[in-house]
């Protein structure tokens, strides 16, 4: 038995930063998932993705098991537990969503990639605090491009949820109709 | 420049034939499109795509240039031209489809495959008419399975086209409910 919890789903601003050290805006969606699994033995992994709602090919995947956020904590110098740290994560990305209007946000999601093209090589995601004395990165994961078979295994999951969505839009769309016209005959009456 | 011309995108249902000789019914999506570019050099392709609606990953594709045409119509000792074929084609797909709900259907599509599944090798498309004393074959087409470049990208398209979709369905939602809500404050007023 496995069992997958969203625990996010949200655009946000990157600063994308290329080898060429050419610095640009762009939107990218960060989906942070628990998967539960509790046969052949118990298992939690925290999944974070990126994609681009306006490009199908960009997907990056991150999976933090138990074991690779001790590493993480221990190189980063995290003081809270695994529970805890999903909620950390998106309430640093929530900083960063409070800031991303302002001109010079203090909070900052930085994506570095050092390939040619994003989504070829592996990238950091960092949150970067900037105060007017240095910038503090309080967070810093690395992340590997997609291959095109999880590429298309995202691809089809998402051609499932906007089907569904289509029609659950088609039957809403057709009880408005009804709803509607009989009261509008009901009113002519 | 190129340009791709849609001819025909329907359900069929094709009698399965794998390499244990079972036989089963399966519905099938066959997709005929033109695709016509003119530089460097002007050339036409016949594009052939069987898909499966209730499958994502279920893709095989079909180019016939006019060059391959030729081997085609020598092999199989068909009568017609290129510009000619793709509506021939069409309409033995027709009759097989006049013929679907029938128990001893005269005209039938058949798909056989020599890998374990379905999608892993290639795959024969055969039209067969059955009369009182034989099997005859119309048309035999061979499939290539789609890899996984080929299906990402046909998953995205499929994304875009959906997502285009559920687009015009939200709008037209959105001026159905104005329209009979002021229809019905006026029959009210």
């Amino acid at each position: 038995m496995s069992q997958v919890q969203e625990l996010l789903s949200r655009e946000l601003k990157v600063l994308l930063r290329g080898p060429d050290c050419k610095e640009r805006r762009q939107n990218v969606r960060i989906c942070i998932e628990l998967h539960i699994s509790s046969t052949p033995i118990h298992k939690r992994d925290l999944v974070v993705r990126m994609t681009d709602d306006s490009d199908p090919f960009f997907l990056y995947n991150l999976v933090i098991s138990e074991d690779d956020f001790q590493s993480l904590k221990l190189q980063q110098g995290l003081l809270v537990d695994y529970t805890a740290f999903p909620q950390k994560f998106i309430d640093l990305l929530h900083q960063c969503l409070n800031e991303e209007t302002k001109d010079a946000p203090r909070f900052l999601l930085q994506l570095s990639y050092s390939g040619l093209v994003l989504g070829s090589s592996p990238a950091q995601l960092d949150v970067v605090e900037t105060n007017s004395f240095k910038h503090l990165t309080h967070l810093s994961l690395r992340f590997q491009p997609a291959n095109d078979v999880e590429v298309k295994t995202y691809l089809a999951t998402c051609l499932r949820c906007i089907k569904e969505e289509k029609c659950v839009l088609q039957q809403a769309m057709k009880k408005t109709e009804e709803d509607l016209s009989r009261q509008l005959i009901c009113a002519q009456q």
